[in-house]
């Protein structure tokens, strides 16, 4: 784990900072599905989903199917998934080509914690699979969870 | 803990369906922050956070106070957080006077993992404290994320 992390740390580019990750997380999740896109790496991804873009497929695994219930009913649907594949250790993060940034400032997948927020359009339900439109990630990606896009995101109705 | 699950299943309403979680989790997130505001329990809360709300602080650890380089040219801000007194295992529920219905279907805290998203307001950066409005969640609440709100929320510049 040491030898991993001294390993990731050469690649920080200019301006870059890494702290030291807390020494244990504070709670857990349940990854609920998988969702199936296009795009095998990072680098195949399009820098943000488009609601032309191709329809990808959400996999909710059977333990929650019921949870889907009436979801059919919305076509504007919040989507949140983990990046699993990026390091959660950066403050300051320097893009290819832009400034020295905070993290909090950034949609940068290097986060302390890499959840991806997405809108989509749902284009159907069948069984435990959603058809949708809108998301940028890397097939295999983890679902977290799905939500009906209110205009005011923040309802907990 | 069987006895706390079985204690908590005699809450359920009409309708509603819970199941047997995972016997672990899959991912660890780290707590960021703590978010302050007005309401001490959730019953307090407002049913959905509003720009013309309070403003509350929101308390960045100290380890990542460097994550938040830049965040104040940003007035909308995606916050998440963790719904810490939530159940996470129903996939069926009876909102209040409402129809059963998915929990992916619903914006209630309880789901299998109770992380919100709001859209706040920035008002003030200092140190490691961001004044928002916005917010509807109870006072001492752990932060998970912060990141601008651009116009499509996918977007992993």
């Amino acid at each position: 784990m040491s030898e991993k992390h001294s390993e990731v740390e050469t690649d920080l580019r200019g301006g870059e900072v890494a702290v030291a990750l807390p020494s244990r997380t504070d709670g857990g999740i349940f990854f609920t599905g998988i969702i199936h896109t296009p795009w095998r790496t990072r680098r195949d991804c399009p820098k943000r989903g488009s609601l032309d873009g191709p329809v990808c497929s959400i996999v909710v695994d059977d333990r929650w199917q019921a949870a889907l219930t009436d979801i059919d009913g919305y076509r504007p649907i919040q989507v949140l998934d983990w990046m699993h594949h990026a390091r959660r250790d950066l403050v300051l993060q320097t893009p290819f080509g832009k400034p020295t940034t905070g993290t909090f400032a950034l949609h940068s997948p290097v986060r302390p914690d890499p959840i991806a927020s997405s809108i989509v359009e749902q284009q159907g339900v069948e069984g435990t699979t959603l058809q949708v439109r809108g998301l940028d990630c890397v097939d295999g990606t983890p679902l977290l969870d799905l939500k009906p896009d209110y205009p005011m995101a923040s309802s907990r109705d």
